[in-house]
């Protein structure tokens, strides 16, 4: 008996020592800013615990809360701050009213596009600018996953000059609606649900959402002619949080599957983001054939840049982090672009496919 | 005694059933075309060995031999195949001698860009028709690593007409190789050791290499003044290959971890492309400002799809697996091109920063 205690005890001592980890399981709370079935931005979510399950063999597991759940869907911050939650899905430039050096990491106007970003992160200056920021509040942030390249707007009226903007009644957010407020627009901020009607009804003239993938739903396509290329957010990186705290109670390997997972989630939301909107575009094209692609004309392009870079300006004179971010983003993106340019730019002008 | 006994015994299952695996330790060899300390490509094994690694807590290593180890830098198929290696890193298209197909899962002229090429493999027809191909041989494909748009190449003279490419000795090999050849080039595949004293020596006029982070090191912009911008291939996708028993024999979680690590790789490879291209095209045009970029022609171009085309419907109607991946891409392409014209194309030419 005593010869075979000990050689239980010993199988369990190999059994632990060969594995390197404690057999323990976690569970950690996830808040997302997207209601529940969210298209796209609720499958990265998704996507991401799926994988941490099946790569930790069930040992770690994540529990995901839709806004119909904590009904915060833009104080996901405070909610993983607090520790309320262990982790968050959402953009961190819904936060600049809290943190205004937030916005910089999902995206600025006339900025990166998504592989640019994602090589201003990775190999660049971007996580760690990224991480000074969001340290001081006891928070670790990831990127999320990358919209692609939003579209302009749906607009009812065509845009041919700086003078057609004047007084014109749009719904766009955050920092492309400041931009639009220079050049003289009135912008206003409606919630999702009264979007279709309003532009229905002429209460605004041109709305701006994501892009076909998202802005197929809404169906924007059914009553608005003109669909403009974008200008505001070239490449729009949503965002994991952790809490640290949380963070710090995983083993090395969890936080090692959790790091990949939320890294390969937000790549493929980028990947699930182009297909899709491949998909709902050529169905909008066939459904509404009246639907017009347009491209704003250099005159309004222009008005847009100067104003982008006034603002931007005004912000780097503010504040010092505010100024390491915006020269970091603006080096790094002269330097990609003459390679964008040479490369993906070149390529797609040099074959007629329209 | 024996309550002790029954105590150790109950810990033992419970800190197995706990994990839901098996403490094992498993060892993969992986042979990489790549030579030792490999930029980019090497690096990228390594990433995701380092990734498995980490994860596993230690339960799954992958050993990497480089080309200097198992002397087949093209026989990477064979080894896996055979067994004498469970996985391999590569370019499907070095095996187009032996499955003919393998070709157009790295990339074809005229094809699809990084961001669309993995849309079509993971949520169009790719990774069904890829081991569609490589199921007879007991092996599974997955994405690899993209390379990015290539460039067309370094040329000692510039290319105005169809007439300038005739008679022209350029280094240029498989699919793009053939469609030169249609047009007059005089292809040679001199290995790459030997390329930049033939370009020196002007035993050949053209040399296409890859892009500017791997053409910087074998220093062509020394010596070549036109950089052109890439048609053949341009979003080429290397490829890890892995023995199907050898999967097999791996549980579940270890599946997992190595099927996350895989992908993340292959787009990590991607976006390090994206920065290292950006910065050894700003050194290249900084150190030797003579380097001029050029692109070919719209009558050079046309004739260059024209005979892609030729080549792909010869190829379509020799063999009915060929022409189902060709039509697949082709039909992929058509819906979305349309989106990233409207997205990055128009945004990459609304804004001049050349």
């Amino acid at each position: 008996m005593t010869r075979l205690f000990r050689m239980a005890a010993i199988t369990l001592l190999f059994s632990v020592s060969s594995l390197g980890v404690a057999a323990e399981n976690y569970t950690l709370r996830l808040a997302q800013t997207w209601g529940p079935n969210s298209p796209i931005l609720g499958e990265t979510t998704e996507n991401m615990a799926k994988m941490a399950e099946e790569m930790s063999g069930g040992r770690l597991k994540i529990r995901i809360d839709s806004s119909n759940k904590h009904k915060a869907p833009f104080g996901i911050f405070d909610l993983v701050r607090n520790g309320q939650y262990d982790m968050g899905h959402t953009a961190s430039y819904y936060y600049k009213g809290t943190i205004p050096n937030a916005m910089y990491f999902t995206t600025i106007p006339f900025g990166l596009i998504a592989p640019e970003m994602y090589a201003w992160f990775y190999h660049d200056e971007g996580m760690e600018l990224m991480q000074k920021v969001y340290e001081p509040f006891g928070l670790l942030s990831f990127p999320g996953g990358n919209t692609g390249n939003q579209m302009g707007g749906w607009f009812n009226k065509e845009i041919n000059s700086v003078a057609d903007l004047k007084g014109l009644k749009m719904r766009t957010p955050g920092f492309a609606g400041e931009v639009m407020s220079e050049l003289g627009v009135a912008v206003t901020n409606l919630p999702p649900g009264e979007l279709y009607t309003a532009l229905e009804r002429g209460t605004v003239d041109a709305v701006e959402w994501v892009g076909p993938a998202l802005d197929f739903p809404m169906g924007f396509h059914q009553i608005a002619k003109y669909y403009y290329s974008g200008w505001q957010e070239p490449g729009a990186e949503v965002q994991f949080l952790i809490n640290e705290k949380a963070w710090n109670k995983l083993p090395a390997d969890l936080q090692a599957i959790l790091r990949v997972a939320m890294r390969t989630a937000a790549y493929d939301m980028y990947i699930q983001t182009t297909h899709e909107s491949g998909v709902a575009w050529s169905r909008m094209k066939e459904d509404y054939p009246q639907v017009t692609h347009k491209t704003f004309p250099p005159e309004v392009i222009d008005a847009m840049r100067e104003a982008t870079r006034k603002l931007l300006a005004e912000a780097a004179e503010k504040d010092e982090l505010a100024k390491e971010i915006i020269n970091s983003q603006h080096d790094y993106l002269k330097q990609v672009r003459q390679w964008t340019n040479i490369s993906d730019k070149a390529y797609l002008n040099s074959i007629a496919t329209d």
